[in-house]
């Protein structure tokens, strides 16, 4: 038996352009003699779906879609999962016909819809799973090994691929054939075929494919974030990029990957200088802008500043600066990029980091403002890796910009380190808390300082009503704000 | 047997509050001459919980809490649920010993931790159910049904009571024996003694109870809001409200609501007119402030305007007015309440209603700014309902801002009708769709206008990115956003 595989990209709610792609999928399948041709789960709704099948007239567009492509499915067997309420349903379409199966049995094939692989040790014959797996960094592995583990004939998940807002699917579906596992691309439609009378694996990339090294995590999540830049624009068909660049790392990495997603014409760099901003700053703006051949513009903002800082003067009195003062120009900031967007049409990144969101260290409708996160699921730490790793062929982030001590530029003077530890401590203690879920008197146990690990995670606690308003954050770890991680924001727990 | 129900506010997260509070009610419990005494399920805890209930370092507290509880529990059964990762478990704590339990059996008494009341029909003896049910005005009567159509002797369902952030849990406990329902007092604390053998119940309110006429959805509404802004600012630990003043009917009621909640002493009104505010529009909010007896400032935002608008005219050129310089206005807002929260420490309330969060009808990072949104699930129509019932013994809210047509003042003679139906139709449409999840076809059956209907439901769905970063919305129906309603941000369904 010849099984086709359709690794493509469809997009949520939209069944028509999904069906073309299905249907294309099935021209191709035939011409390759296929018996069969499968794809991945919720291929014609696309997913996320939340409560879309519990509307009826989404159902009802959705047997439509599927009605049509049975009657285009003559000579070819094709697999399609789907959500119908609650339930998780698959139907094979053949000839005019639409079969519901919950376990679909021909020549010994067993169809499963299933979010992550499953092993399935023991069981006889051909496993054919419909998947919708998630990226994060340190799943990839472990996907293959249930894939491995199945003493099968063989086991084939298929996976789904494209960018769903802060959601990445990043495609490389498995098939294991007698004990040998084929991986297709990551982060690209394929199409494959598998011949299980001559156990042979042919995989055909829709581009040129290079394939990326498991053991590198940064090239993984380089690639996770530009389609997720990429995709979100396409989708939601949109074109152009607006983004703040403040001379510091994090919007230097976010404009190098947005001008690698969407081309450097669809970018526009926005500076906006207080009387607090060093010269390097604009200078590093500058200079990364120019690398990346973007367009940028330099607005000064002292003078919005001193305009709404005499407004509250006769309130405020003679009250010392506070961070009232510095939120007042991260808020300016976040408006005039956001005007410039509302006027020209160009859609706001957020170029906020993990580490800094974990402890509330930014101005909520300042930084925080946005329609997609790009690096909202990156450590610091994580940040300086992925800029060395832009940089890895040719200076396109200023040297400098990645060597000055990170600073917020908000009063005279001031530094990330006035407030934090060193990031690659703060990094360690969030991790501690975030990723592997432990508590100050295990964190202490790892080495680190007690009184800062208190510090830090009442920071974290503390910080949670700011992450309930941000932008959909795009996953990379398996516990991004927003996915992976949920903590009540009523909570008053680490909080005294 | 004498059973004790405790009806308590707890605090997320705080279990040496807690503790004191289930002490309390033991000692109280005691003197009273009960066997048993029960309370809500999570009881130590506090709930929602999220992540919470994974972390070992919140597990060991909650171990030694109940430990410490058990101790104290000579003379008394204390029956306690909660949560163990993601396991439902109750404990019976007594003479210094836990005795876990899944199902437990004393006296033909059975204990189940639940969300919503259970119907346990036939089952023989005494039923004791733990629960924590949210409340939202429809699911009032639905309670009282699972509970009534049990036949068995003595069927009880202990609710929690306290608002969390966007949740609000309304207590009115039940109890049935022998076929006759009581009901413990809805958003308030309170103790009841169920004497089993005597079929008898006592119960007993913390404060001075006034029972509210289930059939008036408005009261229970106002209830729940009142409730949850008093728990949100108690829990947290903040004092002071800041709420900007429009002159306009939803700002109007969310002062009113804070001022009942906190007392008017606590509640700072702000008023930012620009050049397009009308006379009447300052002159209404001014009015308000004097009948609440609030604290009021006026701020005028042209200049602050002005200097912002002059910073990117070099870019904006000559293009016209559009929606880039309304959000500006609505921004400046924002920002200086949040300067001045920043700067005193009050916290910003969110005035927006549902209908225009449904339809996008609002500006990201200005009207959507706030801490907790408190009328995020009211429609618009529900908001008047509202308002007269504020006014029901008094003009608090001016009429002149309950009877003008609704306008956002961003542009000149600008009304709500421009580009919006009138609210009596958009909720129709808006109720049609979010509450009944219905599409389009099934909408316009119902008398509604299919154009408009489209256009409604197109703006519903591209809507949806903006009311991701809206605060907690404190719900209060089926379908609030945030709880309820799920719709994926990257979905294309009723955009095209």
């Amino acid at each position: 038996m010849k099984i086709a595989i359709a690794q493509i990209n469809t997009r949520t709610g939209d069944f028509d352009y999904n069906g073309l792609k299905v249907v294309e999928a099935i021209r191709w399948a035939k011409k390759q003699s296929a018996d069969i041709v499968a794809f991945p789960h919720y291929v014609l709704s696309g997913c996320p779906l939340g409560d879309l099948p519990f509307y009826k007239d989404f159902l009802e567009k959705q047997y439509q879609t599927l009605r049509a492509i049975a009657d285009m499915s003559s000579g070819i067997k094709t697999v399609v999962g789907y959500k119908f309420y609650d339930e998780e349903k698959v139907v094979v379409l053949y000839n005019g016909l639409m079969e519901y199966i919950n376990e679909f049995s021909l020549h010994k094939l067993t169809v499963v819809p299933t979010a992550e692989p499953q092993n399935f040790d023991g069981k006889e014959g051909i496993i054919l799973q419909l998947g919708s797996s998630i990226f994060y960094h340190q799943g990839i592995e472990s996907r293959k090994k249930a894939i491995q583990g199945t003493s099968g004939a063989c086991n084939i998940f298929i996976n789904r691929v494209g960018g769903e807002m802060g959601i990445i699917f990043d495609g490389g579906s498995l098939i294991a054939v007698n004990g040998v596992l084929h991986t297709l691309p990551y982060f690209e439609e394929a199409y494959a075929i598998v011949d299980t009378e001559e156990c042979s694996v042919n995989i055909y990339p829709f581009l040129s494919y290079k394939a990326l090294d498991l053991s590198d995590k940064i090239s993984f999540i380089h690639r996770a974030l530009t389609m997720g830049i990429r995709d979100f624009f396409e989708k939601q068909s949109f074109q152009k990029a607006i983004i703040g660049l403040s001379g510091g790392i994090d919007s230097a990495v976010v404009a190098a990957l947005t001008c690698e997603a969407l081309g450097a014409e669809n970018v526009w760099g926005i500076l906006l200088p207080s009387q607090f901003s060093s010269d390097h700053s604009v200078k590093d703006a500058v200079g990364l802008a120019q690398n990346l051949g973007c367009k940028h513009n330099i607005i000064p903002i002292k003078e919005s500043y001193d305009a709404i800082y005499q407004s509250v003067d006769p309130i405020f009195q003679n009250l010392p600066f506070d961070v009232a003062e510095e939120n007042i120009q991260a808020r300016i900031r976040g408006m005039i990029i956001m005007a410039l967007s509302n006027k020209f049409g160009h859609i706001m990144l957020n170029t906020s980091n993990k580490s800094e969101m974990a402890v509330g260290y930014g101005t909520l409708y300042g930084d925080s403002c946005g329609a997609l996160s790009v690096m909202g699921d990156l450590y610091k730490t994580e940040v300086f890796e992925l800029a060395h790793f832009i940089n890895r062929e040719r200076e396109i982030i200023p040297l400098n910009a990645i060597q000055k001590p990170p600073s917020a530029e908000l009063r005279p003077d001031q530094k990330d380190s006035d407030s934090l530890p060193p990031y690659h401590i703060l990094d360690a203690i969030l991790y501690a808390h975030i990723e592997e879920r432990l508590g100050v008197s295990e964190i202490v146990d790892k080495g680190l300082e007690p009184d800062l690990t208190v510090k830090i995670l009442k920071m974290v606690a503390s910080g949670e009503y700011k992450r309930k308003q941000v932008p959909p954050i795009i996953q990379v770890s398996s516990r991004s704000f927003g996915h992976g991680r949920e903590i009540p924001l009523s909570s008053l727990w680490n909080r005294k």
